[in-house]
């Protein structure tokens, strides 16, 4: 079992989600990342937050082992985001973003973690993601998540930053924005020549399709008859896939495969509660059978036809 | 093995993809149904063409032992459509349906077809859909496709079919339209509670889902780094599904299950080329090949981990 580091953001989202709004609750990369991978491995967490942090929100995220040594506290507010979704969920609209202390985020690695073998660079400006990079050993796995806004205003750092990175994490419209190829697997492609051997395209409902060396694996999302909120689904499913190969310390192409399911198994928990509650208190029991879920949903018979 | 009735449109489409237009080529949702399920077993077809309607193609269909009795020739010109496919073949428009000698099609079921036990009901007016049931002997599986159109026009003959069918097959958009319910599983079961055990919904490039009684199965669509055309996919998927199902004679869930896996092979092969192409020269190894593709793309290791 091996420990792994997470870089990102902590934050506070105001969520208008069917006709509710859900005012300041927890949020941030970082946090969703954080708290799916802790239910695999100890969690080393880099993120900064304002003096208005509530004491809970760590407490909470401190009984669950993650290591909280390079939560920096700064004076100020909070990142603020607030969203709006669309009826179906399938679409949302940012009203404001208040990066208070997060707009002047360096991240700031502690000596204790720089040895860490497994690396999440959560969706901050590729810039300070590779900065986090120059202040470690070289790890086992790096995994990067990124967004739209840093293809079009950073897209010179985030070609640097692919060259080191093991795993890239985007969804399609990413992928597609910053390969130029509308086909999915020619954008993985063309950005797998760039740098990460791993490609991984996150599909919201439609559920992710790995691309690693020559490989592809798909895996639909659950079904699911009720989803509460979105918010956090792609963090925790980037989380969960970390901690799970940090926790069995392998990066096999099977690994990955496995480390997909435990990915949207984690991501189908959070979607089911608004913000972070769906993490918040899972059994084991409740993880395994999900993942069980999984395997019965895409199973087929494989006997031979004779036509 | 069952013979399998299938009743629709055959049809010249013209198509407008990535800059080329593809001029009254062969088309309608009994054509590509019908060329797909003929890979599995002996097929008849009902629909209707004009007298201008080739030689070449009668004989095209023929040639791979579809029963052509049920395909009557009106004076007057066939069915004509034509659609433009936005860049990522994602989205079409209609630019012209000119209905021609299928404005007055009313399907007449050959006395020879009337206790075929497979039966196939294509995108057609539910009225007529519902017409031909009225023409046979009770089958043993009937399979109704439909479209955003008739849930609109039609909802009410459409509602009556749903309690005569065993399987509807519809996209998601259309699952979300005619349920009123956003959510699909929701969808799927509203859908269910009026009449067909079974709903397949059609995802397009993000695969199809299974709902049969109280299971679920997910297949994700093939990622292929070349597709050229996505019309017909659907209606290649349920002739496939129907196909299969007549070939080995049975409705079990896992019957059920292979079928959408066939289904998805042979829609595959359908977008890879323009047209019915794809369609065309199949081989039975390239059809297993695929299956195993998709087994591969699905597959995980699902030995327990210890947490």
């Amino acid at each position: 079992m091996s420990d792994i580091l997470i870089v990102g953001s902590v934050a506070f989202d105001t969520l208008r989600i069917a006709g509710c709004i859900h005012n300041k609750i927890l949020g941030g990369s970082a946090t969703y990342a954080a708290m799916a991978a802790a239910y695999f491995t100890r969690v080393q967490l880099v993120a900064v937050v304002g003096t208005d942090f509530p004491r809970s929100a760590i407490e909470m995220l401190a009984k669950r082992g993650i290591d909280l040594a390079g939560l920096e506290t700064v004076e100020g507010q909070t990142f603020h985001w607030e969203g709006a979704y669309n009826d179906d969920l399938g679409s949302r609209t940012t009203i404001r973003t208040d990066l208070n202390v997060f707009a002047d985020f360096q991240p700031k690695i502690p000596a204790s973690y720089r040895s860490t073998p497994y690396v999440m660079l959560g969706n901050i400006h590729p810039e300070l993601q590779f900065q986090v990079l120059e202040q470690i050993d070289r790890p086992r796995l790096v995994v990067a998540d990124t967004m739209n806004l840093w293809i079009d205003i950073g897209r010179e750092a985030l070609c640097r930053l692919l060259e080191r990175i093991d795993v890239l994490v985007v969804n399609d419209e990413e992928a597609r924005q910053f390969s130029g190829e509308k086909n999915l697997v020619k954008a993985a492609k063309t950005i797998q020549k760039q740098g990460p051997s791993t490609i991984i395209i996150k599909k919201g409902e439609h559920g992710a399709i790995l691309f690693h060396e020559d490989q592809i694996f798909c895996l639909p999302a659950m079904p699911l008859d009720s989803v509460a909120d979105p918010t956090g689904a792609g963090d925790t499913f980037a989380g969960a896939l970390i901690g799970y190969l940090g926790r069995i310390d392998q990066n096999s192409h099977v690994a990955f495969r496995k480390a997909v399911v435990y990915g949207s198994t984690l991501s189908s928990f959070c979607v089911e509660r608004v913000g972070t509650k769906g993490l918040e208190s899972l059994q084991v029991e409740d993880i395994y059978k999900r993942f069980k879920q999984f395997e019965k949903l895409v199973s087929f018979p494989t006997d031979p036809d004779s036509f």
